[in-house]
């Protein structure tokens, strides 16, 4: 496709490389925005920049963060004793989504993962087991919500033993047939697991 | 979606008001820009804001342009006996990717429309008729490529009353089946206009 306009070539090719996004699509965006008022290209520009140039991230728990200390550490209606460790923002943000989760977390920024070069050093682990030595500690109970991959058991592991010493709970998420799946077509790992890990029958009396 | 972080929150809202970006895309491409460089961040935005403030229509033909003149009306490799009438950029851009036509544009901005108050003096139609009339004109064939709505054909036969009285010749684009449509699934309209404008058939001989 060529343009009779630079900035308009500028604009698409910059649009299109965001993923899932192709030259076609970016040149809808572009003729959107010629469209609309001047202002609402430049909100949208300044909210990039902004979001790239002054985001940060929380010391205590190494989320996305505004402030150097995260909106869930610096909240007080939070429950201090639960502390669920997640790989990285998105898992953070899904589990705050569910609205069953009032405790706080640790992003560890990745799992170990010796072929893709990752090691305990390049992730948040040293600070995750300060969190729990610190003499002011409430944390009773970690909860470790890493991916069902090898690295993500690797990871469990590797806090197990890290954390074996202090007087906590160590406890991992759930795994099994998702609400609303079907026996049939869940896979063999997850229904063996379920099935292993099957829970109490409660009722209501 | 809730985020614990407004500058998060702003730039998903500002990426979800584009067209066809709901939250969830917008939550993509923002994680995405989190985890590629400042820069390319930067320079996104800045295409963005340039687009908007720099942006120029040509004096003559009311393109899309970055310099008072557009490239198509300043290049000396264009047919200056051709004019092709079109409603808006994305139809140009869709004529010059082609490949078919190396004449000049006009870009009227619109069509004529009493329902939505649009008058033959809300479009570029007074620059077409001076373009035309000018002594150094050099346009010999004006080709009317309008939408065939009512509107369009509306704007079409303004156009060509308006340029009775100078010596040019007046064309449309062609009506048919598209090239590997089939005529089973072609409708009505386009396929009566198809039988009705039938051309010679034309032999390599």
């Amino acid at each position: 496709m060529e343009f009779p306009s630079k900035l308009i070539e500028s604009a698409v090719n910059e649009i299109a490389k965001l993923p899932g996004i192709g030259k076609k699509t970016a040149l809808r965006l572009v003729l959107h925005l010629l469209r609309e008022d001047e202002e609402s290209s430049i909100h949208l520009a300044e909210a990039i920049i902004n979001l790239r140039t002054q985001i940060k991230y929380c010391k205590v728990c190494h989320n996305i963060s505004d402030e150097d200390i995260c909106s869930i550490c610096a909240s007080h209606h939070r429950d201090n004793s639960l502390l669920c460790v997640v790989e990285s923002f998105p898992d953070l943000l899904a589990i705050e989504n569910t609205g069953q989760y009032q405790g706080l977390f640790h992003v560890l920024g990745g799992v170990i993962s010796p072929i893709e070069g990752v090691g305990p050093n390049d992730l948040h682990l040293d600070s995750l087991v300060q969190r729990i030595a610190a003499p002011d500690s409430e944390i009773k109970e970690v909860i470790l919500a890493l991916s069902s991959t090898m690295e993500g058991d690797t990871t469990s592991f590797y806090i197990t033993k890290k954390l074996k010493e202090y007087d906590i709970q160590i406890s991992t998420i759930a795994r099994g047939v998702p609400i609303g799946g079907e026996l049939e077509y869940t896979d063999e790992i997850t229904l063996g697991r379920s099935i292993l890990g099957r829970t109490k029958y409660q009722t209501s009396e």
